[in-house]
């Protein structure tokens, strides 16, 4: 993960909710008293965020300390401490909220990634995020998805050629928008296309493109349609992607089919926050 | 909705997408080619966002143009368009996933926001938002929930002060939390108390605090204790807001106790999108 | 004091006078030389600001050290060491202007409201700023004001309800727009109502207001006004403020009245910097 | 003035005071109404800080429209009409602090510099300022000095070499200040030497600089150098600056000694901000 | 090319230049004065930069308009009139040489790659930079590259996978490195191995990479790892770059070999401004 | 040099490079790897920039740990350390390129100043830059000039006033160009014009600037011009600069005319990186 990204991100969300002070914890604390405040889980779930944790509150204070019991990418169970914070108890309360709404947000993302993971134990396939993650928080959120065991798809509109409906009707056919874009990207780039039938199966695997995505299909169609490129992709390996619809229900079912990737935009832009509290541990 | 706000934020969720380019749409459309693209709702749901995605296209080309059917706040059902944007077809598409990633989120906070607003109707109950929101996009959320009928409780930790537990328990009780508040604060400034039983609630009447929070109280636990408050308040009105495990469920239910207030961080901590989709309009 | 927002300040005006360097320091001392300056205060007053001062010298050199023998806080004579700064002569002769810039100001404010309230002493009324401060350093001049022994208004637009003349001769009347403000606002805003005479104050009063500005009222208005008030408002504390043309000459007077608050815009809008100079220590 | 520096300070002063909008006048005008704001003179000075005012408003607004009865740098008497800005009602008075806290500063900046100018009349001597600017606001300030009829020092520590008493205790001597200065320096940056007895003016003129500063000299010693250094200097014009309690009461004095420029740290560290207020002309 | 990084990065440059403002033409035209400003190219070589000439005399005043005979790309003999600039004379003269050195360098390198693909004309053969940028200028550096008829290696560090010397030999074999590798990149990701000699060759065959870099290979070695790469990889096109000491005196024959891409980091970081200068037209 | 301005130009070269990560050596090295970085001259030169690689590393990692045989300014033969990073090997390889491309860019400009420096060798002339600097990198590209034994011109357009012929032709003469600037510069601002012919030079002395450019002149002709200046300039000393089509191969003749300063816009527009590479170290 980029530090200075982070440092980034965190110092923005630390200037929304703070940019002013905590009004509540200056006014009734003002002398020093040490504190630990303990990252409980309440829910079952993975953990993600604890570097991002780490960061606001070594923004809020250089010398707080957080000590974990966990890493991030570990399962936890409701009552699992996750880590602590050790410091001034204004700095402690007054980070509270920023450090949960990271920590719950990208353990929900997590949590919901290993779950389709687990669902999928057994089939040779990646669970994969997509670009529908919440505006600023991209790298965070595909950094949680890798936590989940899941794998990222492209970042962003540039690193790769991700070629939909919309390009394949203005360009005119699969074929046309793959050659203009082949003469004009890199010779690293990738070429990924969006089928929806057999014949743009065809004309995908004819334009000699690296990667399939098949939307919308059914499993019975995607593995007849999985069949097909891989007699006729000769010693190259295409990659197949499978996404539209596919949930804990049918998730199995799809990677049954043989695909290499399921893509799930859910992942990002529906997330449940994981249950995580900040408690003041007792001083003695 | 403060524009230079709104802006800084479009510019940074485009930066993540687009730094370098759309390599997809730049590769395959070497000229221009007028693009209309229709906003769809694919399901039922409250629309918010509608400024956010003017300001996406708008950076990207200020000579692209927008025009919406509805407004923010407005109910649609699947099927219903919601606006257009008018562009080159490369920006069109290189803007769609920006546009839609707030759309969709920002929409499916009002969504939720209006269905507990429905299923309180009838009862003068506010619901409101907390600070439980996605991090750099807080002022964008606390507008979608006023979309779909809510209300905002404070923005930041500088806008009111709101005692809780730990706060409580550190400063030896809710009278000597309140004090030292009352001593430093301007005097614009209310003090919201969080309570969790009676001899708490007496505590906060005696330190003539604005507003109660009932927290995880039952139902029957709130309706005594606003009928305690009431009848201890004299002329005063103090606020009561009751929060902790209250969903569509339960919600009615609450609302009858006579609360003026329910807050609920899964407004914005765990969303689940609005499906809206981008479609090319054929030209003819 | 968030110090996020201090280093970026102190960064801004480091940049305005050095961001091409310090031609006169660089040109002459090409070799390390130690040197220590003192901060010496030339007239009587409130010293405040020494932490902008420690960000000034750690930001040009992170191993610059400085000591203090005072607090913020402390009144001075004139001849008071108030602390030192320790590091290269560059360093030192470099960042003096932009140091001392911030002390001169901010112990001027600090020493103009300590004067102010020392003429209240005795009674119990607040002195406060206002948001006449100088674009850019609202932060540290509110901060100043609370070293010189004042309290802060509210910090921004957004803090709390303000109705002035213009607004309540643009809604009609008081109670107009005190009820559509409070149909919107959070439940955790004040409202303060600024008005001008008897009829207006009980306006206010039956709009059931948090805060009553008197604005430019003599003292015996005042008085008048605090009394009808106070027999008005039951159970309610309704704080009072009164403002306008209120100096020295005359501040005793208005405490008398038995007002809360004395807000003073001249505190921050026209500042008479307290004299603190920087003097090289001999090398012994 | 450099427009992208100017845009930049105004846009922090907004967000200073409007980051979260003004709940006050949101709150009452839902809809929109237009309004017509005038900038009145309450007290005599001279007016500066226009284009700032205009920023202010435009950056709320893009449709807000200033239109300007007079211009930067005239003088007006208490009841003038500056001008007008005309906007939404919420535009106007969101913008009303933020566009005033500016024009009162920098106008009473203008004003005291038209002042020291007028007092020194018949001579040909410059009013100039100093780098005791108020951190962030240097370009605004020193426009309103020269908008006053003062002119400009060197506007940061890059401009010009100035060699003071702590450089030269350093140093060891002028001449060695000064050597090793000429010696680094880019040829077109001049040097000019802080004095304070005859002999270090002789120093000075022996090291050939371009400028001598007379620190805190009486009038007759002020005299008694302008002769010797004038005397001494041949076909080349050295500029002698005058320095060190100069005020109102004694700055014809010092003028008539024949210095080149009286520089005054008070025209921008101790302001009395101008009283200029904004009022909503009734709409008829 | 991304507008809003474009906006970024000229407005660096002008307040590098032009923070403090233009001392000579302001202090010299103090009115306004309408001047037409001739971009002139003395020199032969292909144009670069226009669009970035535009977005710096736009900054500088909204107002200013620019006219262009032609577009970047093209080629240009000493004393074609590339186009021009109407603005203020303090505008055009202010901005002339941040303008200048933007197209001088941009030009430069288009240039400079125009060069290489004429001596490559009739090979099937890319022109491509590298990595090896000014810092800062990356997108319009090999923005100008394009403009020069050459195209772009991966643009960063994230956009594919590059693996040399220094990898292989921490890894412990190519094979190793590209296993680790792929297990972890998004399957959109391609992998190039950078190879010395034949075994190193057939590694890299062995691992599937999707392109192969000869690192500082003689043109017969070339010719040889060609001819063996293409039979050893079946349906696939594997992509083969040349790289290390290839200028114009070797670069017919480099190209020659049959590799696919011919990179040079000299493009881009050891340029020789096109010499274009801005001359005044005089009004008549 | 300003350390502020440092660490932002490095951020955001590493920004531009590593925004989403180094894909290669991430993917590669998931578990710590010590590794250590020689920094090899492979060309004759000087160097520049250790403390900009010194910035790139710590950046990157603040625990990164750079060693340095020899300082900035130190001429360097193929084959000689320059120093070493010690990091984890992601560390190192991440920022090779970003560090590589400041220093052998940097190294680059201090070489060639060095040699011109060392063709004028025994002439008492000044070989400086101009502001024909990279967008981005003046305050570098500066530094690396002294540290090539060269001096410095004016850093922007603030610091000096020079007139050109586009200034004198719209102002009408030299005089009133030179008249108008100095009624309105600050008293410690020179003024350098650029004069063509001895007509010219005539003026300028009548106008008593501080300084004389003598553009596109012979070598017979400014050794004409350097003695009329001399013979006309009493005691004052006039600075007299070259510049024009001065070069490797005429530099020495142009030093011998008796000008004090020579410029060179190639010294910085036209820069030969001078080569430099990384070598990871074997660990034994």
């Amino acid at each position: 993960m980029n530090h200075l990204a982070l440092a980034d991100i965190v110092a923005r969300a630390l200037n929304e909710d703070l940019q002013q002070g905590d009004i509540t914890s200056e006014s009734i604390f003002q002398e020093p008293l040490p504190a630990r405040g303990l990252f409980l889980a309440k829910s079952a779930g993975v953990i993600a965020g604890i570097p991002v944790v780490e960061e606001v509150f070594r923004q809020l204070d250089p010398k707080a300390c957080c000590k974990w019991l966990i890493t991030d990418g570990t399962p936890v169970s409701p009552g699992t401490t996750v880590g602590e914070v050790n410091a001034d108890i204004r700095t402690v309360l007054s980070g509270e909220r920023v450090a949960l709404n990271f920590l719950q947000r990208l353990s929900g993302i997590a949590t919901q990634t290993a779950r389709l993971v687990r669902l999928t134990a057994g089939y040779s396939v990646r669970i994969v995020d997509t670009r529908k993650t919440t505006p600023g928080l991209r790298m965070l959120e595909k950094y949680a998805v890798r936590q989940g065991g899941g794998f990222n798809h492209r970042y962003s509109l540039a690193d790769a050629v991700l070629i939909k409906d919309n390009h394949i009707a203005a360009a005119g056919s699969i074929n046309a928008a793959v050659e203009r874009a082949r003469k004009n990207i890199p010779h690293t780039t990738s070429i990924e296309v969006e089928v929806e039938n057999e014949t743009q199966v065809r004309e995908a695997l004819a334009a000699k493109v690296e990667c399939i995505l098949l939307d919308n299909m059914t499993p019975a169609e995607m593995t007849a349609m999985v069949r097909l490129i891989r007699s006729q992709s000769g010693t190259r390996h295409i990659f197949i992607e499978a996404s539209g619809n596919i949930g804990e229900s049918n998730i199995a079912e799809v990677a049954a089919t043989g695909v290499d990737i399921i893509s799930s935009g859910a992942l990002t832009h529906s997330v449940k926050a994981l249950d995580v509290s900040l408690e003041i541990a007792s001083q003695s």
